[in-house]
């Protein structure tokens, strides 16, 4: 038998040299708080609450007079958030405890009434579907708004052609306006895509308790109109320890900014002295500490950073949700900064870039004055083709051509229907057709293509689409 | 002028030192090769040609002979390949200069023209999307005997009683037919994110060519009808550089694998010895080659384990994709091994899992003794609540309660009358109602609740639902 | 020539909708700034500019007054950042600006002349090796704290056996302690990684200015002996363009708290009603706003948590690394946020841990009676080893004894040796001695095991390493 | 009662829909079974099990016989797999078994002691080590490669100037050679951490046993002689259930990706058409399937795209470990594909990029003449902070020139003294000594700087370093 042992070792516990022995450890209550961030819900958590006093009345656990009390409190609570005079006491860990504590200050017994048959687990993650809904809705104006920009660009600079690139080499002549189109559409799926998430979210947790549900006459589908939610949740262990929207709405972000981060290196590319084919606007580059003459695209350069940064939030959390056990555990307390500071990032970029993209000018004549010969040797290929010849022989032909111009340093366009029949004998003087860029465009006239009629097409597509997202 | 200097140098090359001086670099070669994997995509490459020979016809690019040996020589290349006899030769780098090099052999001259107007980089993309709905179909189906083998589960144990847990800790009485379908009813969104993405998948990019689109007469409607694709892209160059229904279904299988992670947890805690709740089919578990009395559920720790492996898969394509230039870069070759492995690993693991979930055997004696009557804390409270006093009062006099009886060492259920009194004056003898564990479970009948009628319910609503997805 | 089109465009800017017209954009300012953050480091800024004054004296590039000035100055502008009065100013982009623009307003003139050869590309990596310099000497000092912690505890209750568990399945009875020590192995490997990543951290690149050098006679000897640097940087390209040194911190960061998750995961199990082996104190544990008998484990939750959340730091920053051109771009802000969270994090979770490590209750007389004879079925196999059986038979034989056993519904240790023998006739009465917990775990003496001598050997191991750590 | 109820329940189990019943699952089996991919360590696991048998000798748990039987049959399956004719049998589900299998078809009974007192949880993780250890030896010896490659090239072109970029815009004159050597020493970091590892992976873990040690008098110093480890691991719990070496390895080959992936993208951005300062060789270029002109920078853009790859392993193996509780969990399977797959991707692309650096063509006379007078700006000004002028001045007055420069549309250096004057009055004519590129560049002599001096020095360190990575 060990136990006197053990009595023994009890005295000598601070042998053990832990940092630490006593009621409370401040490192651990402030590591266990959650008020510095989740504070930014106060809003959502007082709607919340007053749509739960409201059931309450109805099930008959508060008089008509309490819910009354407790409304009027929770919209004295609102206005002292609003002006920014509430104050956070040591006690108040997190946003709820804030708000109830405020709310027996101010009203005394009913608001000991307010928590009835509620708890933490499904009153956070209510706070969390309201407040998200609302930062959806702000990130989808935002991104409409960079895509009309978009659009509208791309509808006044249709006739400007630049080189078209693929492996970061010159391919064939596109139109710029067939760029920012590229981009445009790429940001309209993430728009559906935010707007699918949004279903998921819009959904109500409140009434699951802690795990079992709720006991009394609580009216859920009260609830969710009083709320305006779509759907009241169907499993009330599910519904409160389930994060899943957090973590689709964390990818959405990263999978947003990743496209931004694609756009950015394009223009970052076209804005090098090399390149030459747009200049940012001063209000979106900044300068150097030690060389005068620099001109950064840091704009740029931030928002390539960011997909990153969300990317990161999403990692983590998804990690951090791996092999836990289901319902509530605390280990979920990491979803809100990383909701937060995603919410924060996006709404950022996507205001940056409309900033860059509505004021950056571009230099249609370097654009143009890009274009060469070879890019059009599909073209040859394509001539060859149309006199019967199986692409993968005008390919190769077309190829030895190519050789034949770097053999004599000379641009493509320039060898001779002579140096031309050294490859095939169908090329004749009609070839000379084939060396004009503003044709060479205007066949891709299929859907999707580069000639003008399909990229007017294209932005007659997200002007109709825009149309229809903000009905 | 460096001129001749550089001539020089050019002799001394191999005093850098480097590997390798010659027209072909071996390791290069295999590093760019994607035959090795890519030849998954047989089918999805052998049905793009087919119909992209027709689109040639209807261009009058070829002629109705040509076509026909085109798929002529298709469905020779097909039974090849499904009876495993296709030959892999050396020069074929992927799928589609594998199939067209055997086309070339089989039929000659017109296999030269099936690649006109077409680029690797629309041909490529067209067959992962037509891999990929495919994969999406089976996954799903996969997905939906899990739920339905859960769901019916649930309906058959609707009766057993067992602790609900939060934080790892026994929280309050629930049905474990309300556990299942926890799990079930975040698996049932999956199926509905999946369906969301599909839509995405299912878009015809054939004629966006290398970047600029197509330049013949090839109507891309026709190929979206012939492959049943739902919509054609609307943009080429974005068609063509575009990975992201990729991404997303890269994530997609981390969500799911996260979900099923977190019920193998669950079960790993309920299968040990401490809790054995319930016990794994032998099919399902594995000996040690040390320990003769150790049965292992290997399958739990594999489900577990694969969450991390898919959302490695996600975060090292999405890296891969951050900062690339638009259009078609090299990197894109990343994307496929993401994709066969995330199917692979999701499909194995929703079909071990069913196979778990159907086998394992529980066992409900030992579940409902595992019922404590401290469990019932709260229903103390909710006792006090119904008479009148403020939860956030009556959950103190409970706690008190609780204190109360740890101090006496006895269960809370076996303190006396007079003892509660001791914290509240309202307690009375038919405090023995609260007792009981099954009228516990019945108060949680709102929808969500862990009451006979609200499971059974939610039985019902995942029935319903399920009958909806074959249809 | 479309030059007069696109003036004309000019004047229609705004219709393409952008949201911002001007000279300067807030949204863009407040995203380029990282003063909000970058402020921790005005120490290490204030004594890189310190060191960079003298370094200015001795290429004469300032008088010996004009020094005297400047460090004055600076040692004022210490006093008001220690005072919390130093008044951040709207220009004030960052720790650096804000610094100097101080000085200027303190000593006027000379400030204009410390920036001298030096650019905010050497100047911030400078600052950022002195601020994680010091991080890590402070994490070192939290990681040794509990390591010590851990290895006096295991000192102390050295005698207690409980179950060893593989596969979350009992195993084979070990010390308590043994369990302790396997942690604070690992943890011992974090510290010796911590100080690989220091020697890296700490190198000088000061005077690598923005990408070149630095074309003045500034002595980087003298410089790194002030600012007591091990080493120099290299190349002055790799100075101000790499942050290797952040990503190796951010990736043992996620390391060493990956391995307290796995502890975290231990403690929680065997906290939990069903196992009963321990209890945490009050300090470390929480209650629920719901349920009045609940205590959780949230300490041990959030540290479970924080391995996702710092890993995320690292998986953000690497994608954001990744591609990048060479020397400074802005994308490297990303830098700083996730070294100061890793930090705050780990240093939080260190010091939590500590506490819990140094508090929790175990109670040996519930860990020993989990031991199970079955526990022994290996030791009943070696028992036949022992008799010249070759280990695979032994096993076998010992498994049919465990089947036997099972059949019979008695644990392993009261079959007969009848019933033993008609697994094999090798088994006589001396079987008796193998169910015995104590001399089972002293079999296992080679180093390492966990007997009571090579546990105790590991203490002084770890003992004599820890002093090693602190001279 | 319900066990009646359950007992009926049992016949009815197929109602649940699950997909199947029975002894064994093959998706299960396949699912567990790791021979497919394990089997590379074959020769690990023969080294080590060679290694047992000796000490099995030793502590007379075998005779001298069964050894040396032991031996001879390990030798043959060693010639088996050497000669590719070794074949997995069905029961085969990882190389353990599979040799083991063997061994006793090859030798009998003395097979059945191999195992005694091991477990395959020392067992694999031994194997792990030695082939691991092999592997970075093997890596390192590409990375030296690699370094040597590009320090002598460095020693070679040591004379070449072009535009350092920042912010990928131009910045400063320096050498090409200091370029190269700013990724040259990023890889020696690589190496050196790589050793780092090597001690912590170099540690023999075998007389672990499954979890407690190994009972019999097996000396693990002689099987840490035999194996050449360096040290033996510490504790038994933690040398089956780590595998801290692996994920150490994973983020190693990571950021040594994460390196190439920069110099990829600066490599990519100085052979696009913009800035055509090199060419890659033919050997390590690719065409396109459309364009005949094209010649891509493939092996770029996959040195590039790999970063992400084998971050991707590194994340989904953190991932994995994450909240496992410690010793061995089937979880830890993972690890093995992940190893493989990040050194088969750091040994391809490390070889690869050693072909690209030693056979491109750099076009000095494009590069120099890339250089322009604006980038002197800083030079500008340094000229006035040696006439006494503050760094801060003088940096706006060379601003002043620049801006004046541009509106007059010339180059900074055809401002005239007069033109200077106007930005300041200390301009006099020894102000054209400044637009010397040559000169520029010499200014920057401090250790680490693009001085021609500097640069030299740099490659000397380099080879000292290299040297001594060989001895």
């Amino acid at each position: 038998d060990n136990s006197l042992f053990f009595l023994i070792i009890g005295h000598y516990f601070k042998l053990w040299g832990g940092r630490f022995v006593g009621d409370t450890d401040p490192i651990m209550e402030k590591f266990n708080a959650s008020i510095a961030y989740d504070k930014r819900m106060w809003d959502a958590d007082i709607r919340g609450s007053k749509a739960y006093a409201k059931a309450l009345e109805k099930a008959k656990l508060v008089t008509a007079e309490e819910k009354d009390y407790i409304l009027h409190g929770m919209d004295q609570i609102h206005d002292e958030w609003a002006k920014g005079v509430f104050e956070v006491k040591p006690g108040d860990e997190d946003i709820h405890t804030a708000n109830e504590r405020r709310l027996k200050e101010l009203i005394g017994e009913p608001a000991g009434k307010l928590h009835t048959g509620r708890s933490r687990n499904d009153q956070v993650v209510t706070d969390m579907r309201l407040w998200l809904r609302d930062a959806i809705s702000i990130l989808k104006g935002n991104a409409l708004q960079l895509i009309t920009t978009m659009v509208e660009r791309a509808a006044v600079e249709i006739d400007v052609l630049f080189p078209g690139y693929t492996h970061m080499q010159r391919a064939q002549p596109i139109r710029w306006s067939h760029w920012i189109l590229s981009h445009a559409v790429a940001l309209s799926r993430d728009v559906e895509q935010l707007q699918e998430i949004n279903r998921r979210v819009n959904v109500l947790p409140l009434g699951s308790g802690a795990i079992a549900g709720t006991p009394f006459n609580i009216d859920r589908e009260m609830l969710r109109q009083e709320l305006a939610f779509d759907d009241i949740s169907i499993n009330s262990m599910d519904a409160t320890g389930q994060r899943d929207f957090i973590a689709e709405f964390l990818f959405w972000a990263s999978l947003c900014l990743t496209h931004l981060s694609k756009m950015a290196e394009d223009l970052m590319l076209y804005s090098t002295k090399e390149f030459s084919f747009l200049t940012l606007s001063d209000a979106y580059s900044t300068g150097s500490s030690l060389m005068p003459q620099k001109k950064n695209a840091d704009s740029l350069e931030l928002i390539r950073s960011k997909a990153g940064r969300v990317f990161g939030r999403c990692a983590g959390f998804l990690m951090t949700l791996k092999g836990l056990p289901s319902t509530y555990n605390k280990d979920l307390q990491e979803d809100k900064e990383a909701m937060f500071d995603c919410f924060d990032t996006v709404h950022a970029v996507l205001q940056v870039t409309t900033g860059v993209v509505s004021t950056l000018k571009i230099n249609p004549s370097v654009m143009e004055a890009a274009l060469s010969p070879d890019m059009l040797a599909t073209d040859l290929a394509y001539y060859l083709v149309r006199k019967g010849v199986p692409f993968r022989d005008a390919h190769g032909i077309s190829g030895k051509a190519v050789f034949l111009a770097e053999s004599k340093s000379i641009p493509l366009n320039q060898l001779t229907v002579e140096d031309l029949r050294t490859a095939s004998p169908l090329f004749s003087s009609d070839v000379s057709a084939v060396w004009d860029y503003s044709s060479s465009v205007e066949q891709y006239s299929a859907p999707g293509g580069t000639a003008k009629s399909s990229v007017a097409a294209q932005v007659e597509h997200m002007r109709t689409w825009l149309k229809k997202q903000v009905q």
